[in-house]
């Protein structure tokens, strides 16, 4: 069954879908802009389902009737005809998320972002606007330093490659254009925590540190940034609480992902309140719903714990309700309680144990017979292995494959549902609960440096980890036609360096 | 010697050189704008000479103290210190044109040019939105129609080649990825002569209008635009008189350049009123002025008549003063007064005489003794040959080079003129003046067919002609990056077709 048996109707209010993990090298023409987005039709033409492409925004979700509200960007030519509605029987929310600001002073008015493909290129404008105006015959050194003081705020993956392509722009390609400025430039990179890359291992935040010690980029850890003014950027230093000023020309804010207004109503409407994004459960359904789905960015899977139904799952193996559980018993719902509490599993792998039955066995007794305090004792801790999945485009693509899975097998399903058994409910569920699996996660330091964790903490740092940065970003495009495009733009880059045309 | 004894200083609102050539390819997408500018200072940097740039406007010139006054463009970041001024020995002005409304009313605010690269940038955006647009599913069939009306003012080789760059892009592109709107799409030509490309030979025009006919491109002659609205763009045809009104999503403006408004007022300043541009001696020098120098768009050759000089020629010719004007008398001065009078040459070619002295034989005779009343009769039809020279790239790039040549050679030829005799003055010019070798004219006219009229009234129309657009306009880039960039435009476009993504 492929998915032609829906009539799907696409709404994003960009025509294209863009790569994000690449936007940090388009903000310094490493890679062009054009090069890492795809038309949303060329894509949706590829599938050979007709699929129902509007470039808009859904601006309000009617759960009750289902019906979304949609609005193409505002236009005279089209007089009021710019508001549509779309009727659904499934929704799925992609709507991703947007820059958080904690709610500083001036951040909205005179920082710069990095989630969306014209705030890369408005930054990019900006760099090479502030080299000539440095250059201007008028003015002085002391002015010439302020406009080449290009502060970065947080000091996340997306902050530090940012800095780091930053600098590599200004020594490979502008000190030789603009060789009178080189030595007014100035990179800091403010950091609320106690190191850069805090996500990642200790040795890659070590080296991230240390690299950017030596290229001259001020990292200044334990900076809580308390106000963005038109020229000048305020933290207090934690340590010693101190208010420092820092002088800037451009200010690039990184600090992390906030709910979008829309997806924040939407919320409110389904009584989920105080949560950071929509909650849905592990099968990507949005919890106070039974249509709608949610993905990506906006979303947060809601896990079950393992505490919440301990008595359910011990009432579900114990098949002949002798209220003790033996061996036997317990293989047969040892693989549904996995698939359903996916902590128990890395719980097992994080204390290298083979499997479940390990969990149970007292000692080295051979059989296994445990009554519920036990089964409670001995399963009280996997809950701490639950995580919140990070951000990034890696959960979001893996979560739209699995969705678009789901869909594609649904009436299969319904007859013969794969899922593992309900254990606060009959039956078994339709499909397995979605389940990420890391594939590492890349951090570019510059000067062809990269460092990546890959699963099982494996540590790569060095030119060969870049490298294999190159091809597994190359391989990651949308379509041949972009990663033709983005080889070709790295290539053009090693060979006549970054353009620094101010278009 | 080399041009490193100068102190040389470019003033330019972009910090880049543009091949205006490929602009009509760049507003739909076969060639990137990236890929027809480069940085002014990668230009600079090569030359190996030491020269400075600023992006700034020149808003005025006072050419009394020898002095420019620039802006660089307005932002609050500076301070009120984007004004400076910059003393000059000599000045070359270099500021090209703009789109001439003929102040028709509406065309400034409603119509898109094309003399930039963010004009060709905003259509190529411009056209993807009303795609857009065009599908959302509020729209009824009317609306669609109006906003995919596309109006071309203006059949130079610039409209005729944005008509059929945006016919292809249609065609070949659009039509895939928007397949229901393809019908509802309409281009119109309005042209206020009687026939498009009307400074190329008939044969070009003729099968220019025959290919668009065919292409449904809605070519009308003798429209004269009158009025554009937002929505709708007003003309009145000549043969009948009738007004006619097209709705329109989009309109681009094409009808020939004017003079900059800086340019006109310094126009004023010389007393050189009622011209269309700066009016400069055969050397490029500003009438008016003796270190001022203007080439390109902005200026225009006042190229002296022989008939003003018919008496000094004569006298300059007639050494001994006889009143007559033997033959070896006239060879002595031949090769200056053609130097001098470049019309002289077209004459003779155009009237396939072999040399002047063929313009002075009375019948077979074969020694020439002439009189002054003679001579002007002979020579009285020469002026008819002097011409304006187009406003071209080719023509602003053979001044440049022209200009370029005479200020490197300034101080040996102040010690040895090697310019024609001055008939007027004593002594000789030091140099020769400047003299247009014109290359040939290239329509592109889609679909692969160019149409090219070469020197000698050569024509050249189809395929191949396009391949030979192709390997010129290669070969004219400005760097071997953008030579590389624009080859790989093209080689992408023919494999991927062009990308309509709205960035």
């Amino acid at each position: 069954m492929k998915s032609n048996s829906y009539d799907i109707h696409v709404v994003l209010p960009r025509n294209y879908f863009a790569f994000t993990p690449l936007l940090p090298s388009v903000t310094c023409g490493t890679v062009e802009a054009r090069s890492v987005v795809e038309p949303i039709r060329s894509i949706t033409r590829k599938s050979g389902v007709n699929i129902h492409f509007s470039e808009a925004e859904c601006y309000k979700i009617d759960n009750k009737n289902n019906k979304v509200y949609c609005r193409a960007s505002k236009d005279k030519k089209l007089g009021g005809q710019e508001d549509f509605s779309i009727d659904y029987d499934y929704l799925v929310i992609a709507m991703g998320g947007r820059s958080n600001t904690f709610n500083t002073p001036g951040v909205q008015e005179h920082a710069h972002f990095l989630k969306e493909v014209d705030e890369a290129l408005k930054i990019r404008h900006t760099v090479v606007d502030l080299f000539e105006r440095a250059s201007l015959p008028s003015l002085p050194v002391e002015e010439k330093k302020k406009l080449l003081s290009f502060v970065v705020v947080g000091g996340g993956p997306t902050g530090v490659e940012f800095a780091a392509e930053l600098h590599d722009f200004v020594l490979e390609d502008m000190a030789k254009l603009y060789p009178s400025l080189k030595d007014y430039v100035k990179i800091t990179l403010l950091e609320a925590g106690d190191h850069i890359l805090n996500m990642f291992d200790k040795r890659i935040t070590e080296f991230a540190e240390q690299k950017f010690a030596r290229d001259g980029i001020d990292v200044r850890l334990g900076s809580m940034v308390v106000k963005v003014g038109e020229n000048e950027i305020t933290a207090k230093e934690r340590s010693s609480g101190q208010i420092v000023s820092i002088p800037h020309g451009m200010v690039v804010w990184s600090t992390g992902i906030g709910a979008r207004p829309e997806v924040v109503e939407f919320m409110k409407q389904l009584g989920q309140v105080n949560r950071r994004a929509l909650v849905t459960d592990e099968w990507l359904r949005v919890e106070g719903s039974d249509n709608i789905y949610a993905l990506g960015d906006c979303a947060t899977i809601n896990q079950r714990r393992v505490m919440e139904d301990i008595a359910v799952i011990f009432s579900k193996a114990d098949k002949n309700n002798s209220g003790k559980l033996d061996l036997q018993e317990f293989k047969e719902v040892v693989g549904d309680i996995i698939d359903r509490y996916p902590q128990v599993d890395i719980y097992l792998k994080k204390n290298q144990m083979k499997d479940m039955a390990s969990l149970l066995k007292k000692s080295q007794e051979s059989n296994i017979i445990v009554d519920i305090e036990y089964f409670k004792e001995a399963l009280s801790k996997v809950d701490s292995q639950m995580k919140n999945l990070p951000a990034t485009a890696q959960v979001a693509a893996q979560q739209g494959v699995y969705l678009a899975n789901c869909f594609n097998r649904m009436e299969e399903c319904e007859k013969y549902p794969e899922g593992p058994l309900r254990f606060r409910g009959v039956g078994r569920h339709r499909f397995r609960p979605f389940r990420y699996k890391h594939l590492g996660q890349f951090a570019p330091l510059g000067g062809e440096q990269t460092a990546a964790q890959l699963p099982g903490d494996w540590i790569s740092i060095g030119q060969s980890t870049q490298w294999l940065w190159y091809s597994v970003y190359t391989s990651k495009q949308v379509s041949w036609r972009t990663r033709f495009l983005v080889v070709g733009d790295w290539g053009r880059r090693f060979i006549f360096g970054r353009d620094s045309s101010k278009i």
